[in-house]
C-alpha cells in the first residue's frame, strides 16, 4: 500500500528554505545549504548519499504545491523524478502537461491529487514537496511519514515546516546520522 | 575545561514549553508531554534513562533564567541539581540564597553568572535552564554545546526554543534514538 510520504531537509530551527524565496534563489537566501549532504561529500556524505539513494528509489509518484512547481519545473527540467509522475495541487485545474524530461504533471484539488498519485505510485510512496501542501495533508489527515532530513544549522528566519499544526508522531526506526541526521516518523492517526 | 551546555527537551516543531506558562502548569499546556521520556517508561525507555543518568552526571553548575527559576524553585525543592550551584541571570542582583536542598543559588549578569558557573564546575558541564537565556547566551557567543532531547510531537504553539538565532552547529557524536532522540551538537564560534 502506497504511502503518502513527506520527506524535506529542514535547518535545526525549522526552516525548509531560507528568506526571500524568489525565481533565481527558489531555496531562499542561505537555504542551499540545506540540501548539500545530497551531494554526498560531507565528512559522513556516505551515509547520506545512502539514504539520498533510497529516498529516490522509493519514489512511486509525486504530490507537489503550486508554488514549489512554478519554482521547480524549470529546475528539475520536467517531474522531479523522471518515471515519476508529479500531480500538482492547485484550485484551478488544467491539462495535463508532459515535461522536458518526458515525466507527467497533473493539475488537480489537494485529495484528488494524493488519490490519484497513490494510484499512480503503485506499492512506492507518494512523496510530497513544499510545505505548505505538506501542512495540508497533515490537517486533513491525508500524510502517513514525515521524514527529515535535519540539518545542523540555524537559519534564523525562512520557511517553516510547520506552523501551527499538532500531532502525534512515532518514530519509524533509529535515526541516521551523516553530516545530517536523517529521521522518519509514522504519523498517527487522529 | 568546562562546557556551557543547553540540554533541553523541545519538541520536533521546535517549541520547549506549551502554551500558558503558569505557576500551576510550568511546562504550559500540554508541554509535560516533552519530559516523559526522563522516567525511562517509553517502548525503549532504557535508552532515554541512560541518556538522562548521563546528563545528570556531567552538571557541575547550572546557570538558570530568572523566569525559569521563579518557576522552578518550589518544584525542584531548591537547586536542579542538589551538588550544583545555581547561576541565576538577572539585571537586579540580590544576596545568595540557599535552596531547600542545601543547594546554592546566586544572582548575576548574564557573563558574570556564566564565568562564576564555570569556575563552580570545575570538569563539569554548566548547564542552561531556560529557552530565553540560552538565546542569550547563544547570541552572545557563549554557548559551547546544544543537546537536544527531540520529542516526535508537534505541539503547534508555545514557548520556541530559537527565535531569529543564526548558528553553524556541528553533530558531536551520532544521534540515539530512545523513545526520544538524542543528539549533541558543538556551537561553531563565529
Amino acid at each position: 500500500m502506497s504511502k503518502v510520504v513527506l520527506d524535506v531537509s529542514v535547518s535545526l530551527d525549522g526552516f525548509t528554505a531560507g528568506p526571500n524565496v524568489r525565481a533565481e534563489e527558489p531555496m531562499g537566501d542561505g537555504g542551499e545549504r540545506l540540501h548539500e549532504w545530497m551531494d554526498g561529500t560531507g565528512p559522513d556524505g556516505d551515509i547520506d548519499a545512502g539514504v539520498f539513494r533510497e529516498v529516490n528509489a522509493s519514489v512511486g509518484a509525486a504530490v507537489i504545491g503550486r508554488r514549489t512547481f512554478d519554482l521547480g519545473v524549470g529546475l528539475w527540467g520536467g517531474t522531479p523524478w523522471p518515471e515519476a509522475p508529479g500531480f500538482v495541487v492547485t484550485h484551478r485545474p488544467r491539462p495535463d502537461l508532459r515535461g522536458d524530461n518526458g515525466g507527467l504533471f497533473a493539475f488537480d484539488g489537494l485529495a484528488a491529487a494524493v488519490r490519484r498519485a497513490k494510484e499512480a505510485a503503485g506499492d512506492k510512496d507518494v512523496l510530497v514537496l513544499g510545505a505548505d501542501v505538506a501542512r495540508q495533508l497533515l490537517t486533513a489527515n491525508l500524510l502517513d511519514v514525515i521524514h527529515l532530513h535535519v540539518v545542523p544549522l540555524l537559519l534564523g528566519a525562512g520557511t517553516p515546516l510547520f506552523d501551527g499544526e499538532r500531532a502525534e508522531l512515532v518514530p519509524d526506526g533509529k535515526a541516521v546520522t551523516g553530516t545530517v541526521t536523517h529521521q522518519r516518523f509514522r504519523v498517527a492517526k487522529a
